[in-house]
């Protein structure tokens, strides 16, 4: 298969890109690293992509921003990143992508734990992967020519606790190798509209 | 209590406000009927709202608008009337409407079925329902003052089945008056970040 990773470069990213390259071609996408660059936030920039690709087998976002701050100080203003980033960001890729992918291809997007296990300052994240993981459900079903989508809902990284643990007190971090493990499962699977879960 | 109702017009807001009235004092919103006027898609009309209502015990919203289109027909911009109507607004009744909402005060918001249950053409409703059942999970851990929030997420209702029955087949209609309740239980109940499904 050949396969676009956006959010190569990352943490889930580069652990998705070790379990998938050893039996496909994947094409290697960061904002401003990697083969290619996309900022899918802009419609533009996800179109321009796919126009430097070309058809392709399966897209995996492992990618997308959202604002954490106290619901306290939070305005509509702190929820626009989430919903221009990581959810129609997401939304975009496929609206756009399913131009250029071939039939029976897959989408997988990235949604995370906060919309089933709350914490302070997720209320944005949490909206936007209930969002996420509401869309795959939805959108699976309309899908033409064999083409799905999944969502990975992944708890808390090992790799991430040096930097988030005081948000995640009494959450059990899983390692991105594990999470990478879900990738593979909605890529290489046949399951459609799926949120997987990890932790 | 004094409880404000966007959306006092429609079928699901008159049910409520003949359930509400037989205990409180209702003021009936909307867009261009009943005591005051909002635009829950306008963060200036929210605010201009809860400056002419005054402080008040509970906020419902049974208002807000979203695209229903075949999946294959929509791009972002069919996204943007959900996300920024029934999604944006109904957080945004809350980001504002928490400065005029007396200590112990509620809110409830609707989101609806389509993501537990998604049909033909209903993307981005089930997006928009997903997000908003996320979000009152997430912001009613956060919440100061005792101040509470819950969403009522109802399936079809029997009123709108002679416009509506060709996208619900299948589905078991409820009545107003039963979806009601459920306002009624957010209102005068205690529980918070819970999303009531009706049917």
């Amino acid at each position: 298969m050949k396969i676009l990773l956006i959010g190569a470069n990352g943490t889930i990213g580069s652990a998705v890109a070790t379990e998938l390259e050893q039996r496909h071609e994947v094409l290697r996408i960061g904002r401003s690293s990697g083969d290619y660059q996309v900022d899918i936030s802009d419609s533009t920039s996800i179109r321009r992509l796919f126009e430097q690709t070309g058809r392709f087998d399966a897209l995996v976002c492992a990618a997308g921003n959202v604002t954490f701050a106290p619901l306290e100080e939070m305005n509509a203003e702190h929820f626009a990143l989430g919903l221009n980033d990581k959810l129609m960001g997401q939304v975009n890729l496929l609206l756009i992508g399913r131009e250029f992918i071939n039939d029976g291809g897959s989408f997988t997007f990235t949604s995370g734990i906060l919309n089933r296990d709350p914490i302070r300052s997720g209320a944005s994240a949490a909206l936007v992967n209930g969002a996420l993981d509401a869309f795959v459900k939805a959108a699976a079903i309309e899908l033409p020519r064999g083409l799905r989508v999944n969502a990975i809902s992944p708890t808390v990284l090992v790799e991430a606790m040096s930097a988030y643990a005081p948000y995640f007190r009494g959450f059990k971090p899983v390692p991105a190798v594990d999470v990478a493990l879900a990738y593979a499962k909605s890529v290489e699977g046949l399951q459609s509209g799926q949120t997987y879960q990890v932790g």
